[in-house]
């Protein structure tokens, strides 16, 4: 933390520069003085999981639950969760707020000792704005920190009782956008991950775009019948699930009428048809290096 | 659920092979019929997280809480966290039994009628080989069910300080691994996801080969200093965190001598550095469609 100039104390952009200044000569000393997960001193912005209040962490619950002041996403953030234990704390929807109304909140709140969290939804550090208001919280003095969450393509694969990885079917996995107003041309990889053959690619912030990003898929030469399933809001309670191919998705999605808040997966996982089986090892969980490159076939990732 | 023949009755690959011809031409009800977090019948495959017992899922330590049975994934998963959870459950350690063994364990175990979870690390879908065990069950009349997790990387994240996607500097997130005994080298795709200068990159199941890695990205001509991030345990007591570059990570990894449980992040999102604050847009979260592509600018994931 270094200390804001008058100047900056109203200006999340030189604060958020002066910050990134600082990234890129010196590591922040609590990269190595704490584990993720750890307590610590300052302001946690908090993932808040897929939506379902059972897939929040211990630790965000818990923090939830002693919060004097919480700031959510708004709509992203299922509200069953907020009410299930948020209790008494003061809630302040961050949505339409820009940096410049929710910065001073926040650093307000806990200079005056109130217990502050940040609710993102997801994961925080997967397509979030989360790293802009922390920076410009630590440059005027107030500590942060992420706690990780749930992000929704995992709770995508639960509801479609498949795996993102599936031996010898899906090797790799995108979390990926399409391109728009945010995105130019150049920086959509939708097509190329989705040209590797052996990637499942989840698209985040594509709902709207589903036909547009199926028509490129379809122009590129993919081939039309690869597997996709559209995810509305994975684990909420109205929670929708459609399954198709790259040329029919778009049809099902149109009828559905989503239009936001949906994740799109593409790739020969979505069924959880044609895998093999993978063999477990044990030697390298016994000591032994992973030379036998077998991790994989036990038991999660790690 | 089918029933098996006796003949299938001991064999996990013809109960997987008749399992998989069933998920090629029916979705399962259960997809349509249960959101991800729910209650459901069977055994739950549960993501146990990156390690620390407070970034398990609330309802992913009420499962443990109530069980009679944990088979987990051993050295996989944080010891602190079976201490912290499961009670009097009689524990399995996984690492070494193959299907021929897990199944009828788990199979007999849910028949008797007791409580039976199995935790594997992570999210179970990413890197796991958790659905050939829930076909096997399945086939067997054993009902069973994923609940999601927190992957490593975004651990990995949260200790970094960073966010894996960033304004301007990273769009995308590859989940991947390095060629070796189990994936050849056309389907060993890191270079390609460095290569597209937008993505981070995470290997996971690739600390050993950490140098030929690197070298490989030299080889390809990827710039030497782009940033790489290796945590090993990442949220674990251990965690252990080393900061550095494609010509330099590989002497630092050798010189702390981890071989395993360690994850790799490649990408310019490692420090934080040199991102352009977004704009938060409310119109979309309001009702509006998300045609203005906006999304990504508030608050995590959906």
């Amino acid at each position: 933390m270094t200390n804001a100039t008058d100047d900056e104390r109203h200006d999340p952009q030189a604060a958020i520069d002066a910050q990134g200044d600082r990234r890129r000569t010196e590591l922040d000393d609590r990269i190595f003085e704490h584990a993720a997960g750890d307590d610590q001193e300052g302001i946690p912005f908090v993932g808040a999981g897929p939506g379902d209040p059972g897939l929040l962490t211990v630790t965000g619950k818990e923090l939830l639950e002693g919060a004097d002041l919480v700031v959510h996403a708004g709509s992203l953030v299922n509200s069953e969760l907020l009410e299930s234990y948020c209790g008494d704390a003061e809630l302040v929807n961050s949505i339409g707020k820009d940096l410049e109304e929710l910065v001073p909140l926040m650093h307000d709140a806990y200079e005056d000792g109130l217990s502050v969290v940040r609710l993102h939804s997801g994961d925080p550090a997967i397509f979030g704005a989360a790293l802009e208001q922390m920076d410009a919280l630590e440059h005027e003095g107030v500590p942060t920190y992420f706690v990780p969450g749930v992000t929704s393509a995992f709770a995508a694969s639960a509801t479609l009782r498949t795996q993102l990885t599936l031996n010898e079917v899906a090797n790799h996995v995108a979390f990926t956008r399409p391109q728009g107003k945010t995105l130019s041309e150049d920086e959509d990889h939708v097509s190329e991950f989705v040209g590797m053959g052996d990637v499942t690619t989840c698209i985040y912030l594509g709902t709207h775009a589903v036909r547009d990003t199926m028509e490129r898929l379809l122009e590129d030469g993919h081939d039309p019948t690869t597997p996709v399933a559209v995810v509305y809001h994975a684990s909420w309670p109205d929670e929708d699930v459609l399954v198709g191919t790259i040329d029919s998705i778009a049809d099902q999605v149109e009828e559905a009428g989503y239009r936001a808040s949906a994740l799109v997966v593409v790739g020969d996982a979505v069924t959880g048809a044609g895998y093999e089986r993978s063999y477990l090892y044990g030697d390298w969980a016994n000591g032994e290096p992973e030379s036998s490159d077998a991790t994989e076939t036990e038991a999660g990732d790690d």
